[in-house]
This record gives structure tokens, sequence and C-alpha cells, in this order.
């Protein structure tokens, strides 16, 4: 593994402390595509079996503290919130992300914030308010908006009309943040709308958020863009407009699939990385950048499709983090684009896994951390636990 | 309307006599995408009340006389299909393509057909031949497959392997067919699967039903390409091979969206359309396709879709059948491509409205099916009929 | 062809007398693809044929009175551009928009604004600030730029610095402009660049009209998306934040295909003009919006092929008229999907060809442009005098 | 580099051995896009020059002994095949696949072997089966047909007719293959026909092959694919039905980018090479496909770029053997999705360059072609040699 001129593998190790990733709760809950669910014996139902799954994902990583919440899923009626940022303590964890849920519900049909009445467009301002008063109480400091807003059909909804609905509704929440609580807006093309989705671009999000006011900023899934789209573009032009907020990752081939991240292209997480990696070189100092994973897959057991997320983005950053950006430059300089290109192609080749293993065994970390994830029989036990407590329906697609 | 010439009214007419849609089992269900359902009051539940919805469709008109069923959704244990089809005669229907379901059962989280385990392959093919005595015992004649089989990563199947295992198995479901039953083999590039589906393309399709037997043939769903794909092509090419058995039709804009016909791309129907009618001008018959309609949206009033649909479909279709196919063929002979185009363009730009309007009228059918069917109160006593013994389960996605 | 409530045949009239479509000057020249031209024996080859071929469009469509012209390929070293627009004024033409190039010569292989050579900046910019001039000198009030600029490889530019290097220099541009002149930034995925485009997408294109001055705003050429991208959202997006300049009309079936309007997707045509109608309703004005056609295409003969295209756009702007946006507003405020759509699928399904015979020939146009341009001759005519003066080169793609 | 169960470094290296590249005539000449070429000092123009570079190309990596010609671009009227052959050997190279011309011309501009002009399909035959003579002459064994013909409007073409044209011609140019002459056929979805290519997908590929003869197989150009295509799995199903006869290898993101090979996507590559690895060692033998290059990038210095796709093909076909096949199928017997894909993402994981090296080191070669390629000086001794007696033209778009 060749470093770049100037860093040493200290260097490497001090950015990866700081480089978390952030697990979502419903990332351990039993998902499904609309043609069904495929339930696992050791998939977890309540929150307590969520945090523990995130538990022990963060014991063989170390590096995933944070748990996001998603408030209709994680906080059942009269569930006392910080109860679940005591239980999340004890387990060695934080809150993360709060996400409100405003597209479940029957009367999100035909919109949330977008809706043409003005009393669902009240119910899910509330709901999201409220979402904010819970993250206060669970120790949050991110509000993580995702919409599933939009129409299915031309000439359904009003676009624009539904675009000032949805600004003046997102200034509110805004205004209600306390300070030091940063909300983040999502956007992504299509699914579940099938015509327009409100927020469909970083564009849109982007505008969205600097109508709402200066703490909210753009949240890019690395699933939810259109076909061929140039996402460390995107991400690079966030950086330097300070609009990027933070990220959902996961990987896809189609659609917004959701597979365990780099498991289709690994090569464009490593240029993801490579440009924030690049800008905090420049800038001297970490981005601010909220790391957050967003999967949902049904085949593999959900904590192992958890644990090679976070390797395989750990990774890719470690490979970003290889980049000698100083020979791109010079490279750059001389108009050769042969040996601008390799700076980055050599540091995708590197075989970091030696690296990471030494890296994780000096924190008192299990050298690959799947493996110890196997041999501590959590899954086994989780199933045996889980299973009998499991309801029955089954869901079918009509 | 201009009629191309040679071509009277009454020929249209008579094509349309012939020109039949057939109505799913499940459109007339709540269906939804993997965020939910939104539920409708008088979407069908059972057997029976989609049965009803069908039989109103086809009153308002008059070329919806059959309906596809889906095995594992329509024929509970113990139902005897002959009652099913008894019934579907009484309100005047007769039953169309027979649809297995080796999707939904656990067992076949892996594969179906394709599955590594002997015994789920077993019980799969021993679903699919089990729904060909149904179908005989129902009247139908068409076996309609469509397989979820797929991967979720790079290395998870043998592809290889998986394409053998589903070939032989697909050669004895065409040995087990009765006379006269035809099998149709459907293809989806994606979804439920992410990273590989065993039946990808028409090619495959294509491929898999050559090696199955004579009766076996490609369903084209229209949802079911990659962006850009030229369906009309495909579709000409089937022709030309002798291997087009059928249509799913639906509309889509960016995956398999499952909208109504032409709510997005009309032109494209026109097209496809077209190029049946140019084929069947040139052979002087029929060609024996079934046009079925499979959509899945749950946005618009069940019912009131579907009826939207087969007078899309039927526009659409009339409006091929004005296209001047000699003037084309002349602008062609003389390199003048601004007519040729401007023959379909011509066509596609006739208000058939007027006439199909008549063309009911003189089948005593309404001018209007979706006006008559409002006026006629079937959807408010269908709501007020069947929401009270609709389940309250409502599906959560994680 | 049925009206909307309270809007008259007049309205239609009036505001069509004001719908203005804007030919390139390229659009008359032979074009093709990277694998050769295909020669067209009537094809304008200078700056008079060109205009000459305009003005056949406008005279027989009365909407085409303006041309946009290219800088490096109109303008001939020595040309004065008061003759040019003395030229047009005399055929009854004036000039439209004026497009630098800064994308054609060997300096600008790997940039121009955004070239990491000075040098190779000044000089695009330079041309730019001259383009400005020669706009003054022509009358023309619009300033059209399109980019080429962006990277094929990973690694091959830095983005951030390439993102200022662009920002600094349309401001620049900007302050150059003249009073009354408006500058349009134009956006494409990809295509000549294959990695990564300087101004990639609408948001781009928005973030760098705002950052350069008020009077800059986006130009949305209808080929330049990825696959799926809703076109209508985003124009009714900029419509609401003030920031859409104009369009470049063309239409396509996979990339920047280039072909005549309408040819593959007439109905995302309509869409489009139906959201400006629907916002010039409520605004109670004609949006300032620059119609301008940019194809390329190399089968059709390039006046009718542009022929065809007016006629194609005139056709969808009046069906857009068509659509009765109080009915589709009362039926969304009674959440009636069905028919808030079918306001659009009504006013699309509508023939407006024998109102547009009529409106033009109470005009003293033609009922058909495309028939009495071929029954003028002009074609004939044009490239008996052409052919013989073409150069014979034939370019080979290796 | 953690080698598979069973496998020697040695029985690698005896697989390289046998891994070789062809090169294109054509890569190394100057190309570029409809745009505009950008021009290199360097780039050959000549039959002598290209063979001199891909000499150069064989020079430094030992696995390219193979030059792919091309009929209309490399043998100018007179040229003495044999002569090209000769010269050829001399620099210790053979001759490739010889490609046929016939979407140059201008009368090749609606079709060549589609044209609905029997004399230009008759000529465009002869050219076809000219060259198969040609390539008995320069020694060639392979006849690779791409054919650009296609539609640019619905209703130009009669789709079913050019087929129908194309299948007679491909089974006469079959016909006249000599013994041991195999002929592939290529397919592509668009590019430069914009509505329909009469050969454009892998499907359609194989049906003309199927329909011309024993000895057609089907081209798989890795860039000629609609988004989201699963590469891999035509080539598993093409290796299944005894159909894959190459590759054309390049990458894309966008559309036919023609970028070297890993430049966006590697891991693909990887992937298409399993599938044939993992075919090999099951059946026992090599597979008999013909690893051509193709690709055309201007940014780049031609020589250059083509070492760097053989460079980065080797890289991959050495990983795609490191895929321990074993281990996946023990974890698909067990169900176990993330140990099957496991043993795929370790192989990629791993770096094979330090392994590379020793294996070019062992047979007298650079253990860095590119470097050693740059230390050579070669590039700036044939831009000293032929930029003086490169043409001035320069081509300009409209």
């Amino acid at each position: 593994m060749k470093l770049p001129r100037g860093l040493s593998e200290q260097d490497l190790c001090r950015r990866l402390d700081r480089f978390e990733l952030e697990t979502p709760s419903w990332g351990y809950a039993d998902t499904g595509t609309r043609f069904g669910k495929f339930f696992q014996d050791a998939a977890a139902a309540t929150i307590e079996e969520k945090l523990a799954d995130a538990a022990a994902v963060h014991g063989v990583t170390g590096c995933c503290p944070r748990v996001a919440l998603h408030v209709l899923w994680d906080f059942a009626a009269g569930t006392d919130p910080s109860a679940v940022a005591a239980r999340a303590g004890a387990l060695g964890l934080r809150i993360g992300s709060i996400n409100p849920n405003v597209f479940q519900d029957q009367c999100y049909k035909l919109g949330s914030l977008t809706n043409r009445d003005a009393a669902v467009r009240g119910r899910a301002l509330d709901h999201i308010i409220e979402s904010i008063g819970l993250a206060q109480r669970t120790g949050s400091d991110v509000l993580s908006l995702w919409f599933a807003d939009g129409t299915n059909y031309p000439g359904q909804g009003h676009i624009r009309q539904r675009k000032r609905w949805l600004a003046e509704a997102l200034a509110r929440v805004h205004a209600a943040l306390p300070p030091g609580m940063a909300m983040l807006v999502e956007y992504k093309p299509f699914e579940p709308a099938f015509y327009h989705t409100d927020i469909a671009d970083w564009g849109m999000a982007a505008a969205f958020a600097r109508a709402a006011g200066p703490r909210a900023r753009v949240l890019v899934d690395t699933g939810h863009h259109l076909p061929g789209c140039n996402i460390e573009h995107i991400v690079a032009f966030l950086i330097d407009e300070g609009m990027l907020g933070g990220f959902h990752l996961n990987d896809r081939k189609y659609a917004d699939d959701d597979l365990t991240v780099g498991a289709i292209d690994p090569y464009q997480f490593f240029r993801v990385f490579q440009e924030i990696v690049l800008a905090e070189r420049e800038m001297g100092r970490d981005l601010p950048i909220a790391y957050m994973i967003d999967q949902s897959e049904s085949i593999k057991p959900k904590t192992e499709a958890m644990l090679e997320t976070v390797v395989a983005a750990q990774e890719q950053f470690t490979r970003a983090m290889l980049v000698d950006h100083a020979a791109a430059a010079e490279a750059r300089a001389r108009d050769d684009v042969v040996m601008a290109e390799r700076a980055l192609k050599d540091a995708f080749a590197a075989d970091v896994r030696p690296f990471l293993a030494d890296y994780r065994a000096a924190r008192g970390l299990p050298r690959d951390p799947l493996d110890a994830f196997r041999q501590s029989g959590y899954l086994a036990r989780a199933a045996a636990d889980r299973a009998p407590r499991k309801r029955n329906t089954t869901a079918s697609y009509a």
C-alpha cells in the first residue's frame, strides 16, 4: 500500500478514527419489495432488538456509534424518547438522525406537505415538528427528511403550487429547529411516485434547503439518481456550495435497489469519497458530513449486510485517502490526462485490507469484523430468541 | 378521421370487434409499493368481487370478456375451479390466462425453478403443473409464466446452472400442456431481483420458449424494458420469428411503474400496435396475440383505472389502423423519410374518439365507458359493500 | 376541438400570434454523427444560404422571424455583422440568439473557460465577450451559452476548481452584457464529455446563472437529460424560481439524438407547454421564454425537418392551450386523479390540425406549410444551385 | 494475493500466456465526436503507422500480437493485402479480424444490407464478400461485422422487411466464408441510428447469427447496451448457448463512450471475465473467444490509451482467476449469499499488480508497460515524424 507523499499511516488512522458511519434502525428489520417480504428469524422487530443489533455492529467495527431512528417505526405511542436514548447509551450508542414518517399513513396517499388538503398538510407538519422535540429528547442533532410526495399521472398535481406548499412548510420546520440541530433534505427521482416527485434531484433539494434556512442542507442517497448520473460531480458541487449535509449510503444497479455498498460499483464510492478527501485536504479540516447507511434488502442476514457495508465504506474511504493528489495536480498541470487518472486508479487498485486489519487490531477490534461476528454466534442467538415472537402474517402483493 | 385507401369504417369496426383485452383479477385488488399500500374501500378482495368488477368493465366496454386469474390469490385451498368458471360465465365472462405464483412463498426467497435446492425446484414445478390442471378446469387456454427468479448480488447464483434448471423445468411444463393450451414466457430486466434476473430480456425468453416446445411463446410486458428500449422493434422481430405470444399492457416512465396505458407515452403504444396492424394486413389475418392488461397502481380507483386502459388501448389500436401503409411504402420507395414518417404521425394526430363513440353506440354500449361507469354508481355501491369487510391490517415497510 | 371554459378561438389565435420559434442557422447546414456526415445537395453552406432557408421556413409558417447565429460558423473573419443583420432584414428576418463557439478549436481539447491554462481560459472569455459586441451589432438581445467543457476520465480535472473558474468567467460575461441583453446558460449531462460535464444539469446551470447576475437564466435543451428525467417538472420549477430563459427544442429517444420535435414523444412536448400555459394563465401574461429550435439530423432534408418541428411545436402548444385548467383544478380539489389527468388527455387527443390550418389561412399563410414548401420547388432549386459549389471533402471517422 | 484452492501461480501464468488482446488499427488514428476531432501529432494516419503503433504496444505487453484492420480505412485502392500482412509479420504481428465498412459511403445513408434499394444492398454485400477475400490474403480468420443500419424516425423503414434482407445477406456472407473463418455479428442499441437499429441487442444478433450458419457467432461490445444492462449475464447466456464469439472491449458511463477499459466500472469487467473463467474451469478448456479492443477517445494519447486498456484487461482477468469458485459453490450450497458474493469481492480486492509485474519480467517484458513505453520516447518520435505529414483540415460540426 503506497502512501501519498507527505502522509503517514498515522494520518490515515487518525482520519479513519473520525470516519463514523451511522446505521439505521430500519436496516435491522424485515423489509421487502412490493412483491412481498422474505422474513428472517433474526431480523429485529422492536426498538430494543434494533439497538442490540446496532450495538453488535458497533462492537466489531468500532465506527458505528450512532443509530438513526424512524419516528413511526421506533417510537410506539407512549414511548419515552429519553428511555430509548438511555438504552442506546447503555449499549455504547448514541441516537443519530431522527427520521419523521409522512408517507405511510393512508392520509398521505396524495401527498403530505404537498397535499391539496390543508388538514393533511398540517398533520404532516405537526408530525415533523413533534419529531424535532423527540430528537431533542434523544440527544439527536440531525433531522433527516425524505418525502415520498409526488404524483403518478400528468395533471394529478399542480407542480408549482405543491412546490410552494413544501417550501413554506420546510421554512416552518427550520424555524422550529433548536440551536445546534441540522435538517437534511433528501431527493429521489422516482418511487413511490412514478410521474413526478416533488423533490426529484439535488437541485430541487438545494433550492428547498436554501429557502428553508441556513441549517438546512442536502442529503445525497447514493441510490437516488437517474441512470448514468455522475454522483461525485454532484457531491463536489454541493461541497463547493456549502450545501452537502450527508449521505444515505447504499448501492444499486437499476433503480433504488438498496443493496450493500460496493456490491455493484465499488469504484463509484471510491470516487465520491475521493472528492471529499480532496476537499478536506485543501481546507485542512474534516467536512461536516453525516455518513449514514440506508439499505434495505431481504436476502442477506440484516446484521451481516450492515457489517459488509460498513467495511466496504471504510475500504473505499481508505483507498480514497491513498490518492496522491499532488501527483494528480502535477499531471494536470502538464495536461497529462493519463497520469492524472492514474493517481486515482493506483489508489483504487491497492489492497487496503491488511492495513485496515492492523488498524482495527490496534484499537482492540477484530481484524475481520464479519468473521468475528459470525464466530460470536450472535445471529443464531437472535434467531432463536426472536423467531417465536415474530408475527405470522405474510404480506401479499395483491 | 381520414381512412387509409381501400379501408372502410366497417373494416375498422370488424377488426375492433376482434380486439379483445383481457383484464387481470389482481388489477381490481389493493396493491402498492414496497413503502405500503393505500387501501381503497371499493377494491376487490375476493374472487367474487374481482369477477364482479371485471364484469362491470366488460359491461361498459364490450371488449373485455376474459379475466386473467392468479392461482395463489384467486384459488383458496379447496376452491373448485369449475365453480369459478361458472360464476364467471354467469357474469358473461370467460377465464383467460392462468398465472401460477412461484414468488411469494418464503421458500422462493432464493429462487423457484432456479433454486439450488431440488426440493424447492420440485415444489415450484408441481405448482405450475397443478396450475395447468386448474386452467383446464376453468376452460383457460393460456398458461402465463412470470418468474421473479434472479439474484441480488454478483456470485449469489451460478447463472448458467440456473439457466439449465429453468430450461429443463420449462420443457417439463410444456410437456404437461394439454392440446390447445399455449404457454407464455415473460421477461423482465429487474425487480424484485436487483443484480440479475434469470429471464431478463426478450432474447432470453425466446430462447427458453424455443427450448420448451412449439406452443411456448414470448410475453411482452410493456413496462419490462431498460430505458430507451425500442419495444415495437422487439414486437416486430418476434412477429417475424413467430414467437410473439401476447402482451401485458401498462405504461411506465422509469421502471416497472405499472401505470394506466397511455398515461406517459401514448405514441409508443400506437407504434407497437402499428407494427401489428401492418403485419396483419400483409398476412391477411389476425395475429394470435393475447392482449392482456397488467397494471398495478394504488392512486386511481381500480375499476376506473382499468377502464381508462381499455379505452386508451382501443384508441391507439384504432389510430394504428388509420396508418396509410401504402402511402408509407410509396414514400419509402422514393427514400422520402419525411412522408414515410408522416403516414404514422397523421394517423396518430387523428381524433378517434367520435368514431369510437359511434362504434360503441352501434353495439349498444355507452359512448363514453368511464362516464357511464361513473353514472352507474357501481363504485359507491362496491365501497359501501366491501369496506366493512376489509381487513384492518396495514402493511409497514419496515 | 373543445375549448376550455372562458376561452375563445380568438384567444388561442392571439397567443399563437405571439408564439414564435427561432430557427438556428446551423440547422440548415450539413451535420452528422461521429461516423460521418451524409451530405445533402440542398443543405446550406454559407450565411446567405442559411438566411435564405430561414426565410423560406418563415415564409410558409409565419412564426419564425428570428434566426440564431453561431459565431464561428456564420461570421467568417472580416464579416460585417451589421451586413448580416441587414441581409436578414431584407428577407423579413431578425437576428435571434448569438451562440459563441468555444468547443471546436484545438486549444479547447481540455476545456475552454475551465481549462487549467489561463491563456486558453482568457481566449475563450475574449471570444464570448467579442460575441456580445457582435450580438449588439446584429441587433440580437440574447447571448446563448453552451459549453462542451468536461472531462472523460476520473481525475482528469479538478471539479471544484473548474467550477470556480467557470463561475468567475460567467460573472465577467454578465458584466459585459449591454442593457437589454440576456444570457442563457445551457446544461447537458454528457457528450462530448463522457465522464463529467461542467454544467451537467439544470441545478448547476441555475447556480452558475444566479452567480453570474440577474440577466442570466437557464436554457433547457429538451434532449439534454438523463433517461426518465421529468422535463416538465424542471420547467415548472424554473418558472417558479424565475429562472427559465428559453428552450432548445428537439426530440430524442436515447441520448442527445437531436431529432425533429414530436418524432418520439409528442406527449412530453405537450406536457412541457402545458406547464407554461398554466403559469401564463395564472400570471395573466406571457412568460419571457425564448423558444429556439436546435436539431441536427442528417437524414431528412434540412429545411423540411425544420418545418416539421415548427408545425409540431405549434400543434403541441395549441393542444396545451386546450387544457381545461379549471376542470383539472376542480378535479384535484375533490382528489379525483382520473379527471384531473383527463383534462390533459382530452386536450392532447384533440385534432388541432384543422384549426391551425384555418389560423394560418386567416393570416395569408398556407394551410399546410410542408405541402406548400414542397410545391414551391425551393428545395430542388437550392440543390441545383448549391450542389456544384459544395466542397467535396468527406469526413472519415478514423 | 491469495490463490484459489488447487491453483498455482503457474496455472495463472499459463492462462495469461493464452489471454491475447487484439488491438484495432483505427484505435491508433485520430477520432472524435460529432463536434469535431482533436488531432494528436503522434496519431497514426497510414497503415504503416498503425502497424508500428500496434507493434510498440505488443512490444511492451507481449500479449497483443494481432491487429484488427478496417477495410476502408486501411486498404486504399490498390493496396496489396499480403503486403500488409507481410509488413505486420515483419513487426512480429499477425492480422486479426477484418472489419468491412458499409456505413461511411454516402450511398449507405438509408442503410446498407437493409437499404430498400437492391443496388445498394448488392454493393454492400459485394464489399463484405470482397472483405472475406481480403481477409484470406492477410491470413485473418475472423470477419467482424458491425452495421450502422437503422432508422431515425418511426415509419422510415419497414422493420420486418429489413430484417429479412439482412438475414438473407448474412446467409450469403456465411456461405462465402472459407473453411476456418468465423464471422462475428455485433449489436448496438443506438447511434448512429436514433430510432431503431436493425441489430439492436444480443438476441437479434444471435438470431441473425443462427440463421446465417454454424460459424457465425455474437460479438459483444461492452459499450453497446442500454443503461443498467447486466452484461455478464448476457455473456454467460451466450456461452451456454455456444454463441459467444468475441468482445469489443471499452468502457462507458452513458452511451457508447468508447473510453479505456476500467476507467468507469472496473468491477463490471471483472464480473464479465469471472463468468468466462468459471465456464472454462468447468469445461476444462479455453473458450474460443476473440478478445478485441475497440475504443475511440481523443483526449489521451492513442498508444498510451491502448496500453492502459491492455493492462486493465489483464488485471481484471487475473483477478477473475483468483475467484475461489469452490468456496463460492460451497457457500451457495448452504444458501450463504454473503460468502458466495465474498468469493468475488475478495478476488477483486486483491492487488494483482506485483504478480503481473513479475509475470512480465519472467517473460522478458517490462514490469510496467506504460512506464516503459514512456521511457522509450516512442511517442515523441512518432509526433516529430508524423505531425508534418498530417493534413491540416479540421472537421467542423456544421
